[in-house]
């Protein structure tokens, strides 16, 4: 299997997600179904069920949109917008009032609550893209969150317009270079040498 | 919809997801399928395409898991190596040889690129728990890994026995509570009054 193939046997929906950059700007997500990328986190592992994340979820058009997108970068604010979800996802990072964390696995849940929400976006038709190209103290006091919680990042979920050419490949934007297995497998424990 | 229950919506392999500690000690994977589950993690978004993990890929019966077993703590040595998978997920915290860090998103991207090979798991009938209760620098020592990486967490990667009872519930172990939808969403951003 060459290094740069995704391999016959992933699950089609890691298969084929990737992070457009260019989203439907007129698609609509209703109100049931991003309900169900929350309860896609919501259900997520984490260390000792400690649930250490919370979101601030906008759909194109509402109030919290409008707010969100004031604390883009120049450059999400360039494609950000027109998805038909925005997401700021937060990371409960101390214990309030301390310097104590609150999990070590904080972010490293978060992540994975995230993960949980682009594969329910992807079973729905949609596409995320997640990015960190915006104003961190901005959103947190744009929306009164606490010290001992961090905006960690934000993702864009909505529908890849027809003509943006059909994912994962051949598709806009960069490619979907990955490093070689054999990299990511510690050197004395190579699955070939085993198997 | 009550808030302890996981709504109809939620893609199967999620809803069906939990995270046994008991294990077919039989049962064995092939080393294919623990390739597609590295393929699963390799595949996984990450800031800028940093890719900031790696894996120590165990299957029971081989020496790779007999060293991982050595540093298990007393609890997860009880139910771990019954697993026929076990994985140590490795965080690319620093540059080497300096204090900075490599990504301000590597346990967040650890903890995804592990979400995505727990899909890929759920996909191939398997179950995973991940489990932070061994010996992190035995571990780090008895594999030769650099300082600037940190064995973050494992992951137990199974099938669960037929009379272990059918998940996700009624299911042996902790039950599958999570936190009102409400308490997620920050307080000024309730879908429902939005939508």
């Amino acid at each position: 299997m060459p290094d740069d193939l995704i391999p016959p046997g992933l699950h089609p929906l890691l298969a084929a997600r990737w992070s457009p950059t260019t989203f439907d700007p007129e698609f609509e997500v209703g109100a049931a179904q991003a309900e169900l990328l929350v309860e896609a986190a919501r259900w997520a592992p984490s260390a000792g069920n400690s649930q250490p994340w919370a979101f601030i979820v906008a759909r194109r058009g509402d109030e919290t949109h409008r707010r969100l997108v004031r604390h883009l970068a120049r450059s999400s604010g360039r494609w950000a917008p027109s998805a038909s979800v925005l997401v700021a996802n937060l990371a409960h990072r101390f214990v309030e009032g301390t310097d104590w964390e609150f999990s070590e696995f904080a972010q490293y849940d978060l992540g994975q609550a995230v993960a949980h929400m682009t594969f329910q976006a992807q079973a729905l038709g949609l596409s995320v893209r997640q990015f960190r190209a915006f104003d961190q103290s901005g959103i947190a006091n744009e929306f009164s969150v606490p010290s001992h919680w961090e905006v960690t990042s934000m993702s864009a979920i909505g529908r890849v317009p027809a003509d943006a050419g059909s994912p994962p490949r051949p598709a806009p934007g960069p490619p979907r270079d990955r490093r070689p297995v054999v990299e990511l497998l510690w050197a004395e424990n190579r699955l070939t040498t085993d198997g």
